[in-house]
């Protein structure tokens, strides 16, 4: 704690405000800008290219910045920089990753492209249309600028850096020493996070890692996480004969692998969308009291997204959206098999594949829940590989899958709802807000925060951002400018607080 | 029947061998250039550029052909020539179809394209290598020449015109008329054959259809078949949220569309592959005495098979693969939902859709049968609709599924093995053989040939040209040579038959 002149915390982000309604023409010609360089993860040229634009972001207001290499070819740099505070005896780092979700072009809305940058007056598929970047500050809240990333996770780290310069240019003295860590391999599971962790672990010593990345609530309101499920991607690949068959020729006689991968999948969840594999639910640990407790606290979205998404009947025999987001999950993300509309032929394919999300919580083990997932998949009457299968296993073995993880896996995280330093960060995030904003103790979502306790023994906590309706790992994602200014603000808030 | 000095059947099939045997090389580059027009039933302008060429074959024969129109836009015309025999009392019609499967070009292995023709040594995925066009008629019959059509179905067109160029120069007396009939839109489901059948029936008036199509029978063998089965091919496509959705952030509580067609298709079909939709196989006419009888005359080509297609366990039980295939069928020509492999994302997708083939028997009719199907899925708890859902059936029905049928459906055929003309045929194409030839009541594939009973009041019989192993309507199809050969003998086996 540093003596300093502290105004009341609502009277401080007056000024970030201020200083932010100022500058929207700059900052939103610079976010712009940022979005305009691709940034998926395997695309190592420009993902070096987003990380020197950041550094010359950093540069920009004074902070002198540095590549952390996990030394791993084809791995992405960590962009780092920070800022003592003299006599502070805290040090907060903040962390946002710059890489995105890989895109498929052909699916965004005409006259969107993932890395061409547009602004629309409103939501594209609700009378929103295109219209040209602004030439002065006259910058309506309700905008939206479409771009990849645009909301997962540029906007964290943009909120970040212009957070600091509007900490800095309103003259509200830091108490705590920031350091500033941009990941550039989230999306891709980040599977280096750990080395980089380890290897410069003196360098990233901290009393709290903040974690701007995520939707805030649906309600609108503001919110501080304090876990996140983990996660693990699993590629299930059917074989059937060693080319494409006749139908007619052959049907009836010859398997189907798209028929045997359906009956396999179906065979993993009820009607009501739990899982029955056997034991999937067995080593969750229930949720404590207080997190029961802040859960009941968050106003209820069922409604509200019900009607935003036209869902007639949820998952979860309408038990609590949070109630079921505390509980591990398996998900179709995609499933293909030959083709269909006008490229559809009447074949039986040679191969399906399917592509599995599987969430974990507190309890969990990704090791676990792989070995349940795949008995059950013996169950069923599988023989597995785990590479391409030979002739001969094929002729002696059927039906065929070949099980395969895709990108690092990792276990779920949760932060104590009563650690000091983050009840001072939900304490600053509240004073920017005038609804009561929204604790939350576990996310759907996923990051691997399991890292900052296992390498570093530091807490992390989330502080989600962007607007719910973001389309974040899809076509057509995008933030409500409303949401971008606030980030920054909230960034602010938080760096100014009294640790 | 006409007065002329006959040779013995094997004699004459002599002169015609002897006379492709010359000819190769020509014949070939003819072939190739024919296979180098694009002909998928959509693109109306090579449409048209392949009746030209057919009736350019034709005509350099001494034909004059004319095309035939449905009248509707964008149908298919009809090529059709005929050669009167003075003093002939019956009349043949000589069937095949110039269009062929849609293409996923990026499917074909390296080196080929679907309408580049190559020729290669051997078979590509079995040590093939592609080789030049020959510039003399020392032409391997193991060679395969590669491109859509190659067998399905233009060398039904090819040899029909080849195989009358081979008995006029062979000098060998026709003792019908002789008619010729290419269809323009086979794989588009035949929409407008009815028509045009119905618009020139006096015109197409003959005796006996003969339809060259599809595969010889696997051992080789050369084959007459007198039925098919009949064809109706149906789209699923099920609704999720309005947009896709982040999988951690939803899941458990958004329903997932890809898991709920899964679940719909898992439940159409046991794991010995037959259908469990209620009453699928109630309506079948059970095979004749003599259909079985010549379903037991039939070489067995199960284990075959099973080798070549690296099938561990057939579909079945171990039925014969000709019992399995006299019954109806339900396949997955193909499924999707977002993505899978390199552009797969963590998301509930908003949509899933899968094409299915049915493939029906005598006593199915595609009206019922399409019934049985929406009976059963409504059954699953689905709501219907057959066109794109509102917005208020989505919020006020879950799960919802848009049922479609795709082109026309149309029922199965068969001709008595007992019919006389139908006999000689049979009796000309075994005169070509050294083997018994396989007589078979009914292929598994599909061609709309109840049109010629219902419509003509003409029966129809299939002969059975090309290589099983030419991966036809799927990628790298093709045709070994040797078959191209005989399909023109056969050909001219059958127009200089005594009738």
């Amino acid at each position: 704690m540093i003596f300093n002149f502290y105004l009341p915390a609502q009277q401080v982000n007056e000024k970030f405000k201020g200083y932010i309604h100022k500058n929207k023409k700059v900052l939103l010609n610079e976010f712009k800008e940022f979005l305009s360089i691709p940034n998926i993860a395997a695309d190592s040229v420009n993902i070096f290219r987003n990380a020197y634009f950041i550094k010359k972001m950093l540069h920009n207001r004074g902070l002198s910045a540095e590549l952390l290499s996990a030394d791993v070819p084809g791995s992405s740099p960590v962009v780092f920089a920070e800022i003592k505070k003299p006599g502070a005896t805290k040090t907060i780092i903040f962390y946002a990753h710059y890489d995105g979700q890989p895109v498929n072009e052909k699916n965004w809305a005409q006259g969107l492209a993932p890395f061409s940058p547009q602004l629309a007056n409103d939501r594209l598929d609700r009378n929103g249309k295109i219209i040209d970047f602004p030439n002065d500050n006259n910058i309506k809240d309700e905008w939206r600028l479409y771009a990849r990333s645009s909301s997962d996770d540029k906007t964290g780290v943009f909120a970040i850096i212009a957070g600091y310069e509007a900490a800095i240019k309103s003259e509200v003295d830091l108490n705590a020493n920031i350091k500033f860590f941009f990941e550039g391999e989230e999306e891709a599971g980040s599977t280096n996070l750990g080395r980089i962790l380890l290897k410069y672990k003196d360098k990233l010593a901290a009393d709290l890692w903040i974690i701007c990345d995520g939707p805030r609530h649906v309600s609108g309101r503001k919110q501080v996480v304090f876990g996140v499920r983990g996660d693990m991607n699993v590629e299930l690949k059917v074989y059937g004969p060693k080319r494409p068959l006749h139908s007619g020729n052959y049907g009836n006689w010859a398997p189907n692998p798209a028929m045997q991968l359906v009956q396999l999948l179906a065979s993993m969840k009820d009607k009501n969308g739990y899982v029955t594999i056997d034991g999937f639910y067995d080593d969750v640990i229930p949720l404590s009291e207080q997190e029961k407790k802040a859960i009941a606290d968050i106003p209820g979205i069922e409604e509200t997204l019900k009607d935003e998404f036209k869902i007639a009947r949820p998952d979860g025999e309408g038990k609590p959206f949070l109630e079921l987001l505390s509980l591990p999950s398996l998900n179709i993300n995609g499933i293909q098999s030959a083709n269909v509309g006008s490229m559809a032929a009447n074949v039986i394919p040679s191969i399906a594949i399917a592509e599995l999300d599987l969430r974990l919580v507190p309890g969990n083990d990704v090791d676990r829940q792989l070995e349940k997932l795949k008995d059950h998949i013996r169950k069923q009457g599988f023989y597995i590989v785990d590479k391409e299968p030979t002739d001969e296993e094929l002729s002696n073995h059927g039906p065929v899958v070949k099980v395969s993880t895709v990108g690092s896996a990792y276990n779920a995280q949760r932060t104590s709802m009563d650690l000091p330093i983050a009840k001072v960060v939900a304490n600053r995030v509240q004073a920017t807000s005038s609804e009561k904003i929204v604790l939350l103790p576990s996310l759907g979502g996923s990051l691997p925060l399991y890292l900052f306790e296992q390498y570093l023994d530091t807490k992390p906590i989330t502080v989600t951002i962007v607007n719910y309706d973001n389309n974040q790992h899809a076509e057509n994602e995008n933030i409500m400018l409303r949401f971008l200014w606030e980030a920054i603000e909230i960034v602010a808030a938080i760096m100014t607080g009294e640790y």
